[in-house]
């Protein structure tokens, strides 16, 4: 058994270690077909079979209702940053609203702005994106195309505790970095779009959850990769899918649901996990700062500094001699962030906080 | 040593086994890391170094010149089907030539005629694709924005010998299904570009090798993830890459370099491996119908059919019971096809041609 660190980094990320156990041993044959399942061809039996399989595992996880589709993309979210307003906004004649919480909520109005008329329904840039709006904040536009949030700032580590109200109009959440980490209603949602290098598995697979409805505007016109109609109608192979990410997200799913017990299971660890943290934060006296406002703190990603740069890369230093590994905050905003997602183990949090206190001291 | 079968699927396909291999035993953790490639950040050491050694492998092995950029995109042919002319043709007031020889040149027209005025320089569509154009045929537009050429046809089995001539108009090549089989000579390219599943790695990656002057025309309003400047400028790492392919394409890399011995080897292996199942298609007096003319037939694909359904499935069903797998022509075409790109070895080629004969009796 080679040796493992404590692997925080924001994603790609640590991945459950049954899934890799896994996809190791079958790495240069899978049993019964004899080829690795990076060789299949995306339209023969063994490799349909798992594409199924990984999207029915992502569907019973989600209880995602029949009025959803669920899409195997390619791009990250950066390439759903332009799809949602092609898509939705797009010679629509309607507004979309942006709620941005952080580094990623600005990344995506960006692209928005370019496709058709968007409106920022509110900004957390004065106080340096560490809080949420207020529903008496937000600046919504009546029957706009959509609302767009993003659940989790994987850079501030701030997110929603719940979706704000956003009445009738289709919500488009960024799930990237808290996607499978706690049950949701996907009802709720025009579109649920998520990279999954952060809890479902490596880059290079962007899981689009979307409303059946929402994909009819779309021209024909447009480059055909941008239309989700096209994708939908062809089961995510309307081009060759990226089978190997698919295979090893429907790992994931298959862990969460046989290894942890669902969603609700994986809550309830991933919150335990942030208390961990988080109570060492709080009761540093000022020695550890963490960024965002306690109410909105992130599960996912804690995110906090040591007072000046010099402390924090002593911190980070002596952190990574103790294997405990890529905690540097992100490179637009410094500091330490320890990514705790689904398959962080409680004993890497436990290891991490102890090294805090003995750090402190 | 799991059982492995010979697959001959067009792609995803047939990888060479020292590159599954090390892929297997470091998947767990990377020797001196500790973590899963596919757990790594992208911006941390470890995977900077991978991705920059398999791009410098890959400018190793097709001497590509100071002029091109090497970038590691997502979304596949398909989407580099739309981004060429988006990013070389779109509000340039020229027109872009398509020299169309088979299914996959087609696609590539469809969606350039979205972008901005496109010339149909050729089609082979009366002799159904099984040849390629006389230089004489050509009806290329003097000025263009560009030639789109598919150097390969993965489901008709025709290959360019050799580039067409097309003056000083940067040529455009899909090299989809002959990349790495052959030795080229970049100069002559505007752009190239290649999914990386057939030849250089798994689904999900795709190689664009493009001449740097051609990126400055694109409109910086267009959406984000299409410009190629934008990911020229950030070394592919606009967004997260595909880490995990990257660096299987460099283990491909690898293995062409220090086990074959460079691209010319390949080529020699590739060209010996196509003569054993032509030479029996040839010799057979009809019995195997080739679906291209000799001079232009695919060294990747070899196509063909045994002249009716029923005996293309039997063929199908008796070859798959003998571990030849993956041999059905594509659903648009039927028949018999034999992808044998640079993983599949000479063993397996041997055991078709042997199968084919027998068949034949």
């Amino acid at each position: 058994m080679p040796k493992r660190v404590f692997n925080f980094s924001a994603g790609p990320a640590v991945m459950p270690l049954p899934v890799l156990e896994e996809a190791q041993r079958d790495l240069v044959a899978l049993p019964g077909v004899g080829s690795s399942v990076m060789e299949l061809s995306h339209r023969g039996k063994p490799y349909m079979a798992i594409h199924a399989d990984a999207k029915a595992r992502l569907v019973s996880l989600l209880n995602i209702p029949d009025t959803h589709d669920v899409l195997f993309l390619q791009g990250g979210s950066r390439l759903q940053f332009s799809m949602i307003p092609i898509n939705l906004l797009k010679d629509t004649g309607k507004t979309a609203d942006y709620i941005v919480t952080g580094s990623w909520g600005k990344k995506a109005l960006e692209e928005s702005v370019k496709e058709g008329t968007t409106n920022v329904a509110w900004d957390g840039k004065a106080s340096n994106y560490n809080n949420l709006p207020k529903p008496s904040e937000l600046k919504l536009t009546s029957d706009a195309a959509y609302v767009h949030i993003t659940s989790n700032e994987t850079i501030q580590g701030v997110q929603f505790p719940t979706e704000p109200d956003v009445g009738n109009v289709p919500l488009v959440a960024d799930l990237s970095s808290d996607f499978l980490s706690r049950p949701i209603d996907v009802s709720k949602y025009g579109i649920i779009y998520a990279c999954a290098q952060k809890n479902a598995g490596p880059a290079g697979v962007t899981v689009v959850i979307i409303r059946k409805d929402l994909m009819a505007h779309a021209s024909s016109e447009l480059p055909g990769y941008l239309v989700y109609r096209n994708h939908a109608e062809a089961d995510s192979m309307w081009n060759t899918p990226p089978t190997f990410g698919i295979y090893l997200l429907g790992l994931v799913c298959k862990w969460l649901q046989e290894d942890i017990g669902g969603l609700e299971k994986i809550q309830a660890q991933n919150e335990a996990k942030a208390k961990l943290l988080y109570d060492v934060i709080d009761e540093s006296n000022g020695f550890y700062i963490g960024h965002a406002v306690p109410e909105v703190r992130s599960k996912m990603n804690v995110t906090f500094k040591l007072g000046d740069d010099e402390k924090d890369k002593a911190f980070l230093a002596q952190a990574n001699e103790a294997d405990l590994t890529q905690l540097g905050g992100h490179r637009s905003v410094g500091g330490v962030r320890a990514s705790i997602y689904n398959a962080m183990p409680v004993e890497g949090v436990e290891k991490l906080r102890d090294f805090m206190l003995k750090f402190m001291k």
